[in-house]
């Protein structure tokens, strides 16, 4: 198998199995009065040093959620609710997750000033869009790092500043899920407050994330016991939060080892493969994607037709991926009909090797080469 | 170790941590269009089947959520909102778990007219309060099945009966939490709309639960993909899920096997401790647990003597214990200060053995006498 679809989800390392597994052995909860539930609490809180560290961020505002989607709603939503009296504009852009995008839909029905910020060619969010929209009452600018769909790096650190010129009290929140443990994350250089992170991005398990507040004041999202100071109560997902925390310390990312990959798949591809466009800038990526379209073929066919070698692409992100629809980043970034249609995204992990993208790479150029044969 | 805090918390049985580490293996996302997404959704179909099966209910309608919490709130904002239209009444009790009470409060703040219908002596919700609170434009209505303070089955199908007499649209939700897998839950039987369910009290792990939501039409609470039928977004808690539904099929539970323990334990403790009061029904109790109050005596002492003994029961429930407050519940029913100041729930297992019981009724009867020794 060659899976390159960790963009998607990646496959649990084996330390955060391990650490699955002792969480089920130190069974306690964490909210019980008792020494197995203070076991587990300082397991859990071992783990939130780990996510803090990674971050160089104080622990105590590390909040576990169910995953990115949550921690983004969290964000947004709690922001959102706790800022209402100082002001009513909220900006993100037209690149988000859905899980962003769509929060910015509800706030609209709401009552909230909405702008939805534009993409550039390059699929970096353009500055002056965010500048413009800017505010003395904007009060939540939410802009992701590293975008899911081509991996580009966003003028984060570049729209904070602007954000806390115009709009001092503003929330800057950063949806960090596809660059945390993957090029260096760090709130503070960045300028943000409040940064979204996921467990199953980084070799632990789906249905854990956490979101890091800076402190900030936000509105809780879920009402119930008083675990997580009554941000985030329920019981902890601790199985989840322990394995997150051992992916989080295995990692060991190393940037232009991931740049030279991505590099490695992209020469090859333009070498074998004609008609391509790669989508997104080369300079500013992440190296953990690479979204390419191929002309006159459509993405979801050569996905299908690639699974029958065991090489796992995707078309766009999964969570829109059941129903294929026309990439909104793409389209964002001006892309074509064409160019949309034919688009495939390709994702590395840290131990995809060279011979699995030499590999890949010749079977997507036999395999495209049929598919445009029959489409003609 | 004698563990006696299951209403807690439970161990992970065997079988939920295998289908934890299987789902390591399957890694897909299930939202991915490729064979390792399909994999990995038809696992998580297949616990949800098991969850619906045991609930004798239609799997379409079981959404997977964080845990109970979360399809607490899930069930009550979600149903709030989408009934806003038809009324502005919404019930529930005051013996409910803080995620139920929370979110009502909640629910106060955004206008709607809250009632918290009283509960009697024996710890069963007044079904004459839910009564009279009762009016046509009701449009929600909350009553757990088994309180988690007391183990007391709460008159379910009588309230739910009495509600679709005055309201026929209003929607009724039951948290099950404390009941499902271990006395029969069926909500067609209990003529409820709508039933919480959590892995982690049925020997799963925590972080994940679900609503069965009945085909209601409820809002969203989370905004983002559209995973489950975008009611609930985000990538699914795989191993989480995985977990539950080997859970659900390994529960084998014997209802009458459960009374007789919690007899037991009643039993002997009577016999050997004075000044003891049994707080809440033994003829509706679902034999899991047994809240008793050794008056004279401050409860987080007698824990903490226990705990010497690795012997693990609670003060109140574990969602509220980490600062020690006067049971809500208890008061509700009428307890005194002194009843509600000495209150220990102890909560048994299936595999909770009659060796255990005895062992741990010696041990409180000794530490309840020192105790006392030195607190007159």
């Amino acid at each position: 198998m060659i899976y390159l679809d960790n963009a998607a989800t990646t496959k649990p390392c084996k330390e955060a199995i391990e650490a699955a597994v002792l969480a089920a052995e130190e069974f306690g909860n964490p909210s019980s009065f008792h020494g197995l539930g203070l076991r587990a609490e300082k397991l859990v809180n071992e783990a939130r040093t780990s996510i803090a560290d990674e971050l160089k961020v104080n622990k105590k505002h590390i909040y576990f959620t169910s995953g990115g989607t949550e921690a983004n709603n969290l964000a947004i939503f709690g922001a959102a609710e706790s800022m209402k009296r100082t002001g009513n504009r909220v900006i993100t852009s037209k690149i988000e997750h859905p899980s962003v995008i769509e929060a910015f839909k509800r706030l609209e029905k709401l009552g909230y000033d909405v702008v939805y910020a534009d993409a550039e060619r390059d699929g970096r969010v353009n500055v002056e869009s965010v500048k413009n929209a800017l505010t003395a009452d904007t009060i939540l600018v939410s802009i992701m790092h590293v975008n899911n769909e081509t991996g580009v790096i966003q003028p984060v650190k570049e729209i904070a500043s602007a954000v806390k010129a115009a709009a001092p009290k503003c929330i800057v929140h950063s949806d960090c899920v596809q660059s945390f443990c993957k090029i260096p994350v760090c709130p503070n250089d960045m300028g943000v407050d409040m940064v979204t992170v996921s467990a199953h991005k980084i070799h632990g398990f789906k249905g854990c994330g956490a979101l890091y507040t800076g402190g900030k004041r936000i509105a809780p999202q879920l009402y119930g016991g008083e675990q997580q100071n009554e941000l985030r109560p329920g019981t902890e997902n601790v199985s989840g939060i322990l394995a997150f925390g051992a992916a989080c310390r295995t990692a060991a990312y190393d940037t232009d080892k991931m740049r030279k990959k991505r590099d490695l798949m992209r020469d090859e591809l333009m070498r074998l493969v004609p008609d391509i466009v790669i989508n997104g800038s080369n300079e500013y990526n992440s190296g953990t994607v690479l979204n390419v379209s191929f002309l006159g073929v459509k993405a979801e066919i050569l996905l299908h037709s690639l699974e029958r070698h065991e090489i796992y692409v995707s078309t766009g992100s999964a969570c829109s991926s059941h129903k294929p629809q026309p990439s909104h980043v793409l389209a964002a970034m001006g892309a074509d009909a064409k160019e949309i249609t034919g688009a495939v995204r390709i994702s590395f992990a840290q131990n995809t090797d060279e011979d699995e993208i030499i590999e890949a790479v010749e079977k997507i150029s036999d395999e495209v080469k049929t598919i445009r044969k029959y489409m003609r």
